[in-house]
């Protein structure tokens, strides 16, 4: 019998990718989307392209409801309002796999002095942060997951194993980042036209986008002390994927060979982070609308610096793709079912 | 009377540029387009965008033939090949100045050592490095031009304030530049078709690009002592433009305040660089098709590094409207001409 | 000394090319800029392209303010906003360049079915649809003038020597149309965002874009009788550039050669008609930034059917560089000035 | 037991669609992958995106080798090298899905006519034209299958009901359609490069473009009459995708209603055909890396022409994923096996 799972805020990109990957799980159905902009339609009347694939009707936001049709649902919310819905599906009991910034956060504080007023600090503590490269073990009795941010995942894929074997100096940490459009979401706005993006590049959040907390808080757990960074993300006029290029100075000896088996070691057994041969890097557009991350790995040696590479779909390994990895750990299915 | 120029190597993406330019600049006369591959061929039949504006036929390189219908050539050339014609028009008299890499670099150890051999070292001591912003004294008199690479430009520009006022940390300097895909040349390789290069971000030349030394020369210059950096640069699915996002730790106290009050003050009298206000950032597009280069920058106060965003257009600020920037510095035309 | 313009609803596209193409004309001088949405803030705030180029305040519409430092307006105003505006300005003794509908079609009862109602109905009888290859002799006298559409501008252009010679039977013309997306205007529209247009294509207003009754009236008029034509208008994932595929069946005999001297011979003498050699087509990027119209034809002996390639920016032709080829009429400039 | 498949040819973009599809398809598995460009490298170190899920060796076609690993090979050769290789493949007693034009055209002097020789003629008898929609029947017990090309698959679906029902005028059909750029294949071009083709649209093949007799040839069938049409493909600035725009003139009494009635009823049991609601057209970004064809249908009453938009991934089922549809119905599988 299949997972009967909801889609909660399910047009906006995320919940579109997620429409897309879980209509082609084995496993799982799609009992219920909501929307409260488009309550009423046809999902596939939005979206055509689901046209004979999803045809359900997009209903307003009411977790009794959804209750009474699944067991788990995903929150494609924007934060501070998928606070009050997973606490709202919780007190049901149905498990949840949150993809807004509300949970990922560990400390209320830092929440509210980057995000603004958090109503539902309790759950915190039974929060568990979806990054199964990191926290397997605990996401497979998880029922609230915060899944990660799609820079923080590919960033902190990035750093795992040069801050778990302790190779740089912490406070040498650059990660420079450039995402597709997609990341910026799905509404209405004068600067996300075709013709303000196309043809252009540019930074944005210079020194403020809070993303960077969330970075910071799994790098010093990495590290087991406080580590700040520099974190610069940037827009690029493609729809998907995020590259993360990223600079630390080495502590000690170091050269390419050894860094690259540091890495080819530390992810052996990951069944989506996939180390690329030594200099060779990857592209988004190889790990486009899959839930790889690919990573390439340099020891730039005229300046003692490590210079890593990493790339994801910010829609998939980035969210929705992550989320369905963290479902898949959590039900006992195989971590890649659906996925590859 | 108009100047006569010649494009030297005209069917690549700067040449073309340049005759976009020329044709619009009031003082100049195009007498000469060359081209090996195209010889023959009139370069409005190559480029139908043309028709009707340059109507001259290609021929191929025969520098005593140019010579008698040209004061001044600008070579478009790739490196290796334009040292000998740069040898040739100087030996019949011609201004010279060259978008190539031969003459960038001053020490030809160092030019050996990235690019090969060099075969016209005498010119070397004569040449100019042609950022007007750094060298306009002596461009208005030099006859031999090595008009910067495009890269950095962005990154010279970006830096020269802080190295000139001793701001940073020389070995913090980490320069990650993004480029659009007409920085990689007019060439049929299958890496830069459209499909390989649309929806897909990637880094190239990771530690080893042929830029590095070139910036570190200029960098080192400004700051009065060797300067090593990393730079690495990115390949944007767009057609124009570079953006350089440049981190360096600050070596004593700052704020975002002078930090751009020194930007506004070393920058004030140039007419083609522009300080964004403080808290924005410029992005390509703004420059596209311009001779500028625009700059914001950032005070990091978390990490105490400085962050500098500059944009140009990499054909036009980037190569061959700096090329007519200094064109102008040396015949004595306005320094702005057919340029804005 | 320099005409005095202003640009009334500065922030669109088509405002901000006027901008663009303006600055660099050298007998034109902007003395104001309007926007209701952005007023008090300054033009280069909003679009940094111009930082050090065009500062001016933008200011709400009041037109007895604009009378006093303008004598010419170009109207950016969406439809039924321009013909209130176009009133007062007449009013005020100003000549009017108006690029939007409100103008261009004579019969005001056909407006009134396509675009709603018409309440300055008077001026149609002095307006001069601006489209100078066909309507030269009266632009020059024109204090309205109705600049014509995008889609209307490629289609008339790619008709008009086959209507005018009476070489297609009337009921056989397919205008299949092309566009960038800057066509679709600046506003914040979710159907317009990056990721909604960039790797698609698609129709749209099938069967019933406003355009339709614009090219038909100017057919109908060269052709001396009444047209009827299917129009369909598709995007295209750029920023600029409208192609249209012309197709007719020839009423007599034809060959490609004879059709070809047909469009040369018609268009000898215009400065931004350019038709292509034999055999070749024009494509967008030829045109793009340019004010030229590039035209391909063929004949196609299987079907008897003309095949006609038009191609312009539609933001240059099909609208703002037209207009100030209509100023440049109007006042007696030449008529190229500032747009080469 | 898995199917053993060959994928011939399979570093162009429909032989990497083809591993992208077969990798998902439950009942495949791909024993054997050829280059002769790059026979002796990893198919995943050309295409990384393909690292730990295809990592055979590309190897140099040799039919005998190939027979002893596979039962079924898909053809993604040039015209002319398919020819001799399916001959090979037969007398080997393989069965073979050739994605080339080789087979496709039944009389083999239509084929020498647009192609050139034709050298494996007796094959063209137990030839089938895998179009399922139209030859469902053959196709399951068919050993050659000619897989349709891109555009004829778009024009001919589009078509088919008014020609089966005889409601339009054989001698008004136009076809304009659009293609990505992956339809132009994977050798390096100037033409293609991605400076050349992004932001730039248009036409090419004008009046002889080669998938010309392919449409022509099953629309007469369909007819059953002898049909000729204009075609007139052109050049999206996207990766993949096609759309036709369709236009001929109805013939009896029509309205949109009864229009999309015949459509409906059509395709009503066909699993990869999608009729849009009245009213509404489908955009390529809709059948992205789909196996659907999405139809929307307009009669346009002023004109009395019908226009029909039809929408395809022309590599999808314009190529490899119809080419995997008919090794489902050949095979005996589900038909949309590996395709949802």
């Amino acid at each position: 019998m299949s997972l009967k799972v909801a889609i909660i805020g399910a047009t906006g990109y995320t919940g579109i990718e997620l429409a897309r990957l879980l209509l082609r799980h084995p496993k799982v159905e799609i009992t219920a989307v909501t929307s409260e902009r488009s309550a009423g339609e046809a999902f596939s009347k939005i979206f055509p392209a689901f046209q004979g694939r999803l045809d359900l009707t997009l209903e307003a936001l009411d977790p009794s409801t959804i209750a009474k049709k699944a067991e788990l649902v995903f929150l494609g919310l924007p934060h501070h309002e998928a606070m009050g819905a997973a606490k709202a599906f919780r007190d049901l009991g149905l498990k949840v796999i949150d993809l807004s910034a509300d949970f990922r956060l560990r400390d209320a504080a830092t929440y509210e002095a980057w995000y603004g007023q958090h109503s539902a600090q309790a759950l915190l503590e039974e929060t568990v942060y979806g990054l199964p490269e990191l926290y397997r073990d605990s996401i497979v009795k998880a029922d609230l997951i915060a899944n990660p941010g799609c820079y923080p995942t590919s960033c902190i894929l990035g750093l795992a194993p040069l801050l778990r074997e302790k190779k740089i100096a912490l406070d040498t940490i650059h990660c420079d980042s450039k995402s597709g459009t997609s990341g910026a979401g799905r509404s209405a706005k004068t600067e996300l036209l075709f013709c303000e993006v196309n043809e252009s590049f540019k930074a944005y959040g210079v020194g403020k986008h809070r993303h960077t907390p969330e970075i910071e808080q799994e790098l010093s757990v990495l590290a087991e002390e406080k580590v700040v960074i520099t974190f610069t993300p940037h827009l690029v006029p493609m729809d998907r994927g995020i590259l993360s290029t990223i600079y630390a100075k080495a502590t000690g000896a170091m050269d390419s060979k050894s860094l690259h088996s540091l890495y080819e070691k530390f992810y052996a057994k990951e069944p989506f982070v996939r180390i690329r041969p030594l200099g060779v890097f990857p592209a988004t557009h190889e790990v486009r609308m899959s839930n790889y991350c690919d990573i390439g790995v340099h020891f730039d040696e005229r300046t003692e610096r490590v210079i890593v590479v990493s790339a994801i779909d910010n829609l998939t390994k980035g969210a929705s793709g992550q989320a369905i990895q963290n479902m898949n750990l959590r039900m006992g299915f195989e971590e890649t079912l659906g996925l590859l």
